[in-house]
């Protein structure tokens, strides 16, 4: 049984939390830059995460804690955690075991794929420059 | 006067939105692998950005569209979008120029910093692998 109040009340009181208490975590391989998935993280999932150097998640569909890999064996191991600006989302970079995805793909952007999009150039280094 | 109906019906069905209509949407420059910061899209706004090659949001504080730039010249010109396995995120892969966060720092999260975290590590490769 863990503790539930073991966020630093300090970090607590920087996270602007939606509705359901939540913030958008960003998971990232550590090393490749790889984006690996996207979770959801209450105040005490995000605790859990600092202080274990293993990722923990609120699973919003389930309604309950989640420890990457747990079932999976797909750990996730901490290496740096980093608020945003407005404290509404973090960015959890790790070192991935396997597959980050439950459809058993490295990411799970690649397993949602790629949508068909219109590519964007800056017009002119120089001239986006003197602007 | 831009059309209100912008998104493709086929990628509009696989979205997962919030109770507010919005997905996260995660921007990272395309070829350093920076995270650069997390916003939120409705349908209007990922039809936009799918179709003009630069990122536009929703405001949440702001309740309103916003192109990624039109005021602080820090464009996002958008290279390549992906959704993942259960359509409730968005990877937004672009060429950014200048900072992206409001703050002036070139990411959302140098700007609200690392938190202390404590770091994990795999066991040990060989042992992992035959558990």
């Amino acid at each position: 049984m863990q503790n539930q109040d073991s966020l630093d009340p300090a970090v607590a009181a920087r996270l602007k939390r939606d509705e359901q208490g939540l913030v958008a975590a960003i998971v990232q391989q550590h090393d490749s830059g790889e984006v690996l998935m996207l979770g959801w993280m209450d105040d005490e999932a995000l605790g859990r995460t600092l202080t274990t150097g293993r990722v923990t998640f609120w699973s919003r569909s389930r309604g309950e804690y989640w420890r990457k890999g747990d079932t999976s064996g797909h750990r996730q191991y901490v290496r740096s955690v980093a608020l945003d600006c407005d404290g509404d989302a973090l960015l959890v970079r790790v070192d991935q075991v396997g597959a980050a995805c439950h459809t058993g793909t490295r990411t799970c952007f690649e397993a949602g794929g790629e949508l068909d999009a219109v590519v964007g150039h800056r017009p002119d280094e120089t001239a986006e420059e003197t602007r």
